[in-house]
């Protein structure tokens, strides 16, 4: 039976879950990458190199997170948020986050660590998605 | 250590894993689902039901298909694949691929012969993805 998440199931398969898989358009084509996140209810805080996702995000800020717990090809939850990216400049709320996201996904390179040591601006990107719509759906 | 995936490794990716992450765009919004599949080396195959998906790939056809073997967060390798969309009508190919993805995947219900006993037509939507773009990297 394929059914709606209500709201509660669809927050917690977010805020439980490791990774997503972040769609964003490319010159109108999607595209997709894994990535470890966090959500905090209203954000999901992301951590990147620069590269092809962010280039792209800057260019047209639009994205989704999905997130699933597979067990088979018939018991399944998904869920899809979708929300406006917005990169993360103030270096308080960097480091905050960035601690986060370390704590919780300790093998990430610390990067800012790094970087402040040889005196060279941070290269790593730290973003959020506004979620801003939610929808998931199960299969049972 | 970050690396672009060979050839080889990319196809090998494709052929082996069950399910992928299909990317489209809906009114210029990324769209992310997870799907079962089977990739023979030219199109990815996918089996699915009515609606927002196959709505949106009827208007756009650029696809994307991201599948990836993750280990932890700096063991994994992941495959994006690129084509565009084209529905099969002909009931030979349907019958014949339908069958490839059922053997593949047992639990998936067999619409086809469903709808076949009460005379309805079928509503089994089968696609694939002419797969004309590959990028991999893997991390280790």
């Amino acid at each position: 039976m394929i059914r709606r998440l209500d709201h509660e199931e669809e927050r917690k398969l977010l805020s439980t879950r490791r990774i997503a898989r972040l769609g964003c358009v490319i010159n109108g084509e999607p595209y997709v990458v894994p990535v470890n996140y966090i959500f905090d209810g209203e954000y999901a805080y992301v951590h990147s190199l620069p590269g092809r996702k962010i280039t792209a995000l800057r260019a047209h800020p639009r994205a989704c997170l999905q997130v699933d717990l597979i067990e088979d090809t018939c018991h399944w939850q998904s869920v899809l948020a979708f929300g406006d990216f917005e990169e993360i400049h103030d270096p308080t709320e960097r480091a905050y986050y960035l601690g986060k996201l370390l704590a919780r996904y300790p093998l990430l390179t610390p990067v800012e660590s790094a970087m402040a040591e040889d005196a060279e601006p941070p290269s790593i990107i730290l973003f959020r998605i506004r979620i801003d719509k939610i929808c998931g759906i199960s299969e049972s």
